[in-house]
């Protein structure tokens, strides 16, 4: 019987040269367009996989983590929540889930925004800056999730990435700089 | 105001460029594992919103699009539903969620395994077949969300993440012999 858990299912074959053999044998066009999609949506599969895995004895995962590492880099741990949202990149309405579970966990509170009342805040309590402290040492000891992959090759696959997020109209300008130059 | 969708959002500043600066001011480690977690999440996150967006009037996303081409890449357009579980890499619980919304859209239906009796299969049916087709012309007209980045870029990108997939235990030979000699 063949193992299929997610890690180890396609040890057996690769799977990502095998839709591209079927690809080309089909006479489909677009070949290197769908291997890289699909190599991307295994690949951070795999990265994120590993990141939950490491966040869940920390009761957190990557959505709420990142919504705590936003708010540790601000002055007073604060933020707008719609702020938060424009940063993290994501839909209000997924701001406003990771912020309830974090005020559940009594890691984030809610505070009117002194300036505009139509506005909330989101805070970092004391017990969230020393959640995100701990949670950052537990993605440092994985690597994020890159595995073996050494430096160089991360910066290179940095570039490649910033590449894709510029094509959608993000401003990867800082990023394919450092990402050619190492780290400044 | 701020537009906050999520594709436009960061058009203002390099938000990944932005997360390095504070993780080296901040003295923190494997920052350039950080930045491809995160390049790699939102890279994710551009490209597959593009490929749903590409299947949304055909009424699929890409993971049902995925299993309607593993079946259509068979001799029969059938395959054991445990056995798409591990050529997808996925939970045999999300197989079953996604053949279940299939099969109410009559695209597949399930019969019994003729040689193994405890095994179910899904087929493709007609329908199944043509959506197929239909949905891997939209996925080529906007070549599968990588956006303006050329064919050579695409293959540097997926030699950068066969080596992501590699270092999961994912066999990766096919890829890394591809991904560098372009096209076979």
């Amino acid at each position: 019987m063949a193992d299929e858990s997610a890690d180890d299912a396609g040890a057996g074959m690769d799977l990502v040269a095998e839709a591209r053999r079927n690809w080309i044998e089909s006479g489909l066009g677009e070949v290197d367009a769908m291997v890289s999609a699909t190599s991307l949506a295994r690949a951070h599969q795999i990265v994120l996989g590993r990141i939950n895995q490491a966040l869940t004895p920390l009761s957190l995962t990557f959505s709420r983590y990142e919504a705590l590492a936003l708010l540790s880099f601000t002055r007073n741990g604060s933020m707008a929540m719609a702020r938060m949202g424009e940063r993290l990149q994501v839909h209000p309405t997924s701001v406003t889930s990771t912020i309830d579970r974090l005020e559940r966990d009594e890691l984030v509170e809610r505070t009117p925004h002194p300036d505009d009342r139509r506005a909330t805040l989101a805070t970092l309590t004391k017990a969230g800056r020393a959640k995100h402290v701990e949670a950052t040492k537990a993605l440092e000891a994985i690597r994020w999730g890159m595995g073996e992959m050494d430096d160089a090759r991360l910066q290179e696959l940095n570039a490649d990435l910033a590449n894709v997020r510029g094509s959608a109209g993000d401003n990867v300008s800082g990023s394919l700089r450092t990402a050619s130059r190492g780290q400044t």
